[in-house]
Formats: C-alpha cells, sequence, structure tokens
C-alpha cells in the first residue's frame, strides 16, 4: 500500500467473517437478515453481501436509498423516521423497488397520503424504551388511530413494527446486552401479538448491532437489521459484541510530530477523519486504539497507546515510555476507530490491504 | 430556498462583515492578515477575502494548499506539522508558489533535506503553551540546532516562528483570552528578539481565532493567521470571540419526529452533518442551538432551544414547553454549529441565502 495521508483500510476477510457470522445467527434465530448500509455505504461491498444471497438492505436516508437503487438493490428499508419534504425521491423510487419507511405520526401519514402516487410499505417505528423516536410500543390506541389512516391509503401495505435499541450501546457484556434486548423483545411480540389477526402479514424488525451480535433468544422477532457489524469498532468491541480481531477497518495515520517529554506523538489524523465519538476507561477519554503494524495489515490493539485528544486534522497519541524510541517521524500508524459508522461516513474511499480503492455514497448536500 | 435534506446554509453578508472587521484589526495592529482557509474550504469563499486584497493564506494540509493553488493563490502557508510521506506534493507546489511550511524535528528537517527539489519558506512550529504540537518556545539550544539545519539547505528560507494558542478556546471572556495571549505573545517576541539580529526577516505569527477577534496588544507580533473568525460559532460566541449576530453559517435541519411527552422532536440531522463537539451549560450537554426563523435567513438563538443528542443522522431537539405548539412535521428549522469548522467540513457545498449553491474542496483520501 501506498498510503501518505490518512486513509480508511479495510481488511475484506475480516468484513466477509462478520458478514458470514451474522448471516449463520439469522438462520439458526429463522430471522431475515437485512443488513443496515449506513455502515459500509458502499455499492462495493454490498457486493460482498450479495455472494451470501442477501439481497435486502435497510439504509438512513432516501438519498442513501436512490444510491442503493442504482446498484441494483430492489427491497430496501429507510430505517429513519420518514422526512416528508423529499416527497419527490419517495416518488421517484416507490413503485419501481419494495420501498419501505417508517412513520410514527399521524401528522407525517396524512401528508404522506397527500404526495404519494405509488405502492409502498410502511412501518411503524416503535420506540421500545431507547426514547429517540417511535411510538410509545405501550400507546395501542395511538397505533391503532395510525394504522387506521394507513389503512385508508390503497397505495400502502403495512409491514409491521420497526425498532432500535440502541441503548445497549450503553451495555457492557451479553448479560446487560441480553436484558435490554428481552426487554424491548417483549413489548414488539405483544405488539405483533395484538395486531396480528387484523394484519397477517406484519413483522418484527429490531437493529441494534450489539444483541443482533450476542443475544440468544429471537422467537417471534421476524428481522434483524443491523449495520455496524460488517466492520465492527472499539466501542463494539467495549460493549462486548466483537472481539478487537472482528474489527475490518482501521485509519493508517501519518506520525508527523513527536513529544517524548509528555510521551505523546502527533499523527496527521484528526476530527475530520474519526469524528469525535469517545470511550471512557479508568477516567481517560479514549478517541481511538493504535493497532500493531503488521506486514498484511494490523493486529491487535497496542497495550497503553490511545489517541488522547482531536483537533480538526491533529490526532494526539499517547504512547508508553518503553514504547516511545520504536516511534520515527513518517511511520504510518494504524487507529481503531470508536465507531466505524461515522469515521467512514468521513472518508471517500476505502483502501483494501491488496492495494484496491473501493469507492462509496456521498450525500450531496 | 428549496431545501429538503440538511443543508449548510450561509449568510454571505455576515461572512463579509467578519472578513471586513478582522482586516481592519490586522491592519490597526500592524499585522499582515493570513486567514486560514481550513474553516471554510472553498475557492469561491476564497475569492470573497480577495475583494478586499488579502493574497495570503494558510492552510491545513498539502492537498489543501494544492487546492488553492489551482484557485489562483500563490503565497499559501501550510500550518500543520510537514508530512514528510507527502514529498511529491511538496516538491510539485514549492517552486510554483511562495510556500511555507512548518517543521518542529530534526528528524523532520532530515527528510526534508533529503527530498526537496525546488525553494520554500519553513516556519518552526512553536509550542507557546497550548501543549499540542511544537518545540518549547524557551528551548533555544534545540531552536538553534534546527535552524542550523535548514541553514545548510539553499532551497530553504527560515520564515520565522508560527504558534497556535488553541488554548484559547477553553477560555471565557476578554480578560482570559487576553492572559494567554499576553503569555504566549511575550514567548514568541523573546524568541524573535534572540534570533533576529541573525534571521532580520524572521515573523511572529500568531493564529488563534479568539485572540484575533478580541485581544488589544499585537505589538512586535508580524501576522495573524485565524480562521473559524469568517464564521464563527456557537462556542466562540461562548468564549466571547463575537456575538450571536456574527455567525455566518446554520444548518437547516427539516423536523421529522415529534415527542411532546419530554419536549423533543427528532430533526433529519445528525453526527454527519454537526460532527460531534459540544458546549456545557448549566450541567446540560449541548450539540448546537437553534435559531429564529426569518424571512431572509435566521435570527438569534431560540431561548431554551438547543440539540441534546446526536446520532448518525438524527439530531433531538429540546424545546420549551410553551413553544411546542408552534413545531410541524416538516418545518426546517436552524441550527447554529458549535464548531463550524467541522461542520463545514462534513457538508459538501453552502447554500447562500438566495438559493446560490457555494462548492468547497474534499479530501480525496
Amino acid at each position: 500500500m501506498d498510503i501518505t495521508k490518512p486513509s480508511l483500510l479495510i481488511n475484506e476477510s475480516i468484513a466477509r467473517k462478520n458478514i458470514e457470522k451474522m448471516l449463520a445467527r439469522a438462520k439458526k434465530f429463522n430471522c431475515t437478515l437485512r443488513p443496515h448500509f449506513k455502515t459500509h455505504q458502499s455499492k462495493e461491498i454490498g457486493e460482498w453481501f450479495r455472494d451470501y444471497n442477501i439481497n435486502k438492505c435497510a439504509v438512513s436516508s432516501l438519498e442513501m436509498a436512490k444510491y442503493f437503487f442504482n446498484a441494483g438493490w430492489s427491497d430496501i428499508t429507510v430505517a429513519f423516521p420518514l422526512n416528508v419534504l423529499e416527497h419527490s425521491t419517495v416518488n421517484n423510487l416507490a413503485g419501481k423497488i419494495k420501498l419501505s419507511l417508517c412513520v410514527e405520526s399521524l401528522e407525517t401519514v396524512t401528508a404522506l397520503n397527500e404526495f404519494l402516487e405509488h405502492p409502498v410499505g410502511i412501518f411503524l417505528k416503535i420506540d421500545a424504551g431507547y426514547h429517540r423516536t417511535g411510538l410509545d410500543a405501550d400507546n395501542f390506541t395511538e397505533i391503532t388511530s395510525i394504522l387506521e389512516a394507513l389503512d385508508r391509503n390503497p397505495l400502502i401495505t403495512v409491514k409491521g413494527f420497526l425498532q432500535h435499541a440502541g441503548h445497549t450501546y450503553q451495555s457492557k457484556g451479553v448479560q446487560e446486552i441480553d436484558e435490554i434486548h428481552t426487554y424491548t423483545s417483549k413489548k414488539m411480540i405483544k405488539l405483533k401479538d395484538h395486531f396480528q389477526k387484523q394484519y397477517p402479514e406484519i413483522i418484527i424488525s429490531n437493529g441494534d448491532t450489539p444483541s443482533c451480535s450476542v443475544s440468544s433468544n429471537f422467537d417471534h422477532i421476524d428481522e434483524m437489521r443491523p449495520g455496524n457489524f460488517v466492520f465492527y469498532d472499539v466501542m463494539q468491541a467495549e460493549i462486548g459484541s466483537c472481539n478487537y480481531e472482528d474489527i475490518a477497518v482501521a485509519i493508517g495515520c501519518p506520525v508527523v510530530a513527536k513529544h517524548h517529554s509528555r510521551n505523546e506523538v502527533v499523527v496527521y489524523g484528526g476530527a475530520i477523519h474519526f469524528s469525535k465519538d469517545q470511550i471512557e476507561r479508568n477516567g481517560q477519554t479514549i478517541y481511538g486504539l493504535v493497532a500493531e503494524s503488521k506486514e498484511d495489515g494490523w493486529g491487535q490493539p497496542k497495550e497503553g497507546w490511545f489517541v488522547k485528544k482531536l483537533s480538526q486534522e491533529h490526532g494526539t497519541i499517547h504512547i508508553p515510555e518503553q514504547d516511545f524510541s520504536e516511534i520515527k517521524i513518517g511511520d504510518l500508524i494504524y487507529i481503531l476507530p470508536i465507531h466505524s459508522c461515522l469515521t467512514a461516513n468521513l472518508m471517500s474511499k476505502y483502501h483494501t490491504l491488496n492495494g484496491q480503492e473501493i469507492n462509496m455514497f456521498r450525500y450531496s448536500s
């Protein structure tokens, strides 16, 4: 690899193993796997999923749906509350593919009923405990009135209930993840049970990477919609969703300055490459971990090496005193991102370990 | 404006006023103004500066230097420690324009001396108290040895000493900013005094927006190199570098969900639009402030409205109970960014208030 600037590196074989493992779990639990493509945002990486006969995906915006439609994907769920201002994009895609959208208010359904020109599937976005978006899972009255409004539109098929248990990101270990998963799943199943007589085809779609990675009971859950698992990252390893060797991306950053008196080096690689997500360890805020350099990529995190501070283009790396002498100006060091979704979004392409480049989607606004 | 997705809006007249004010300050203090273009990253906005006969700029990467070179800028300082891996870009630009680079170690100078093919100016990056990068301002021995190494290369002209007092970003009010400015300036002046006999042409270049905006003594400082001031942002208003009406950019975000029970709305607009810089106010973490909507753009921050949480595409906005009823699904709300440099970097273009689009630089890696 000829890397001279901060570059997003991808280990294809790790990413493929992550896909294979998640697919095996979905099959074991009788769930459909609908991977969320907001993590990789790349039609080339989308093809890796198709190699395993995965032909449905989720995205986080209508613009991204259009990108994957143009890449040949014909069954796409936009797992984000419908933005009614983008009605022309909805009408442009609806009818051409199996497009599913999420709604969570009568106000949105009213607007949708006014502009919709072609068939779409609609999920009710449910809040089963994360409290970011969605209809309260226990509020059957409100849910019923929205279903009634949807029923009045012959272009709409009610697909079911969709949730994202994002609070698993605050957990530590399988047991804590499982507690949240069990609690939110119970709420979703109660909903499905209640409405299934009226809508025999409805499904439950669950989203978060932690529970999809490690929970062991998906009875009555129909669809898994994780995204991050294709790359994983430091946050997921800390949560317990994966091991460090499952992380499929790293940023290669050149060393530009050394400050031995405070055991720090500065790399070219900052907030515009990593974003600013962070973890805490023993009271220390950490913006990334440094991985061992290996001939064919990177290895495990190096003990005591971490990204201590990020500014626009600067990354300040703490290095243990005994390791300091091994670093030279111009070295390329491999940094495992805290949150791979935000990191990938910031970069314009992937570099594979055999020197190929993989392009990705870019927002136009 | 026909805005349907999160969009970076720019008020040109505010940005021009910010440029005019900073230029007037530079003239008053007998300083050269070399604006840092990493904030706007746009050749069109660069032209606004040229309207005031500003013809020097600073950038934060060699790639950005190339972009502004292609836009006709012929005097560019890369205010970032030289990345020796990008030697071919250095040689590509050096000699064609007045290119100045920053070094802070013998190791870097040795590499530079090996690859340099054309004339460049070199600044010694000085640490006068911020402790991110730079040579300790008091370490005359080390500074002397680097100057000697530079002197051995006839292609190199020593330009002087460059610092960024980034710790003014932690201050509150003019007095605190001034204390840092006075302290770091004193160190820089001592350096210049010491080496001026040997290098009569050397200058001091100072960088941070807070001190360039409000400090009142720039005696012996030759160059101001602020960047953020062209847009300012919430952080600068909180520091006291500007007023809220000086903020020249906002992100327009569509409302996609309302949750009255917790006085929150969710907008389409998240960490991939704002980045994750934050301020604290009364123990509350804030990721952006909502500004009044006006017919011709935005106004002051709305009392009690703020961005409470950001995930990839979601922004959760807190709205005071009494204001909740005024919000409708599909409304566009204007959010003032915490850190405009990171926000602008994330977006692909600017939208002026009269509906024009302004393109910007994009990193290729």
